[in-house]
Parts: structure tokens; C-alpha cells; sequence
């Protein structure tokens, strides 16, 4: 079921983002510089700074979501420059992800996916989860991740797996 | 099935790894440096380095593969000091990847996992890999090809993800 793969773990990762994100905000505060600088910063000067890369795990989990269901998503126009407003971009595909439902993904296994960028090539839609959507998701974050512990911002695995769903 | 959600994306994120490794090692001869300088580095003096994080994509893989089949892997003793053995221990996961099939998964969905850590609290296999296996997998791939990108290797996206499975 690619919405069991999917739907619940994009949701996760994005509550985990977001508090990963708090971290970096209040060592900018202690240090009292801009969060501006922190959005700013990269590990490489060719990389995406942290601000691209939230966005980019946002578009992740919503064009996945999207591509598999047709469902129309929330548009974001890139213009973020503060926590604020990528807060405000998160609670969106978070408000969007709460919107689908197991029904939506059914029969989506076997569903062509291509994009723009492809030139007519496709994937199935399983394929698709496992190769590409779940492989970036998990790159966008953990290189935000990597970025603000390069900065000194006292985040570990634990932030970024989040709550599990243990039983007892 | 778990068997596709994990083995084929494990052996191709390993081969990716490997090549990524390989692009290192290139900068390190090119720069006349040692290679150990790199698998030394680490993005955060409290991070683990380059070395260890390649330890940890392999524990990864195999660990997962034997929570879920109970089959046996082979054992590393994380003494590797040098690229060539960090290849062999890939290698060696590879190898185990490949020895395991479809049908040493069967109802593994279900299988309650824990591991020594979580104090008698378990997940079902499917939570074991949404929420566990497949974000430390990637998380520590994404952090070695970060600290290798910050050191100036030329890593894009694409050494990342790999040969996708694209049909025509």
C-alpha cells in the first residue's frame, strides 16, 4: 500500500523538520544572530542553503503525493525568507497530507509517473516511492539537518527519527 | 512486501555509496592527501566521521534484513581503517543482499522487531522499515556525501539517487 509508505512518514518527517528547525531558531536567539543567517548557510557554495532545502522536502512529499493521486495540492510560489513563512509552508502540505486518504493511492502501484525532467521515461509507482521520493525526502532533511549541526545547533538522530511507533 | 521496500533499494544505495566513496578518493589523490583525512572527517566535532558513517549504512542494510528473516549476516567487527576495507565490508553486505529472496520475507509485515535499545518495546516489520530502517539508511548515506560534498568532493544528486529504475 504506497500510501502506508508514503502519507504517515511524510507527515512524521515533516513534525520532525519543523522542531529541528525550533533547535536552529533558538541558537540563533542565544547567539543573537538573524535566523536569516542559518536559512542562509550551506555546506558547499554550490549546495542549496538550508531555506531550499525545506523547501524542497515540502515539494517532495507533496509532488509525490500529487504525481500518485491527482489530488490537487496546495501551490507554493518559493518566496519564503523566514521561519515563519516555511512554518506556514509545512502546516500547508501537512494540512494537504491529512487531506488524502488509503483510498486515494488505490491502484497507484502500477501508475505511470513521469515528470517534466524525464523526457517521456516513467516509472511505476511503486518504484517511484522507493527510488526517488522516499531517497529525497530523506536527503532534503538530513542535509538541513547536517547544515544547522555543521552551525553548532545540538540536534541529533533522535530529532530526526522523531517519535516512533513503539508498543509495548 | 518487504523484500522489494528494502534488498533492491539497499543494494543500490550501497552501490552509490561505493561510487560516492570512489569520487572521494579521487579528490584525496588529486589534492595529494590521504584518504584517511577524509574518512576522519566529520561535519560537527561530536558527529561521527566519514568512516563510521559508512560502518552505519551497512549496519543498517544487513540489520534490518536479519531483524526481519532471522537470517544470518555476516559479522564486522568495525576495525576498518582504510577504503579498501570499508569495500570489503560493502561487498560483503552485497553479497548477503543477494542471498536472500522474496520468500524469506514472507510475513515478515507483522513480525515483531525490537532490538537490545528499546527496553522490551517493539514495531511491526512494516513500522521497522517505514519509520526506522529506511530513514538511518539514508540519513547516514546523506551525511557521508555531505561531510565529502563540505570537503570539496563533486557529489550532486545524482550520485545520490543512482541508476533509476526508468522503463521507456
Amino acid at each position: 500500500m504506497l500510501y502506508e509508505m508514503t502519507v504517515p512518514q511524510f507527515s512524521r518527517t515533516l513534525t520532525n523538520l519543523e522542531k529541528i528547525l525550533d533547535k536552529g531558531a533558538a541558537l540563533a536567539d542565544a547567539k543573537k544572530v538573524e535566523m536569516s543567517v542559518l536559512l542562509n548557510s550551506r555546506l558547499a557554495p554550490d549546495q542549496f542553503p538550508l531555506l531550499k532545502q525545506v523547501q524542497m522536502v515540502t515539494d517532495t512529499a507533496k509532488l509525490c503525493c500529487v504525481r500518485l493521486t491527482g489530488k490537487e495540492a496546495p501551490a507554493h510560489d518559493d518566496k519564503e525568507t523566514s521561519l515563519p513563512e516555511l512554518k506556514k509552508r509545512i502546516a500547508d502540505v501537512q494540512t494537504y497530507l491529512k487531506s488524502l486518504s488509503a483510498a486515494d493511492f488505490k491502484g497507484t502501484e502500477e501508475k505511470k509517473i513521469t515528470t517534466p525532467r524525464w523526457e517521456n521515461k516513467w516509472m511505476s509507482g511503486t518504484d517511484f516511492v522507493h527510488s526517488h521520493a522516499l531517497p529525497n525526502l530523506y536527503f532534503h532533511v538530513t542535509t538541513a539537518y547536517a547544515i544547522l549541526r555543521h552551525n553548532g545547533v545540538e540536534v541529533g538522530k533522535k530529532d530526526y527519527l522523531g517519535e516512533l511507533p513503539f508498543k509495548h
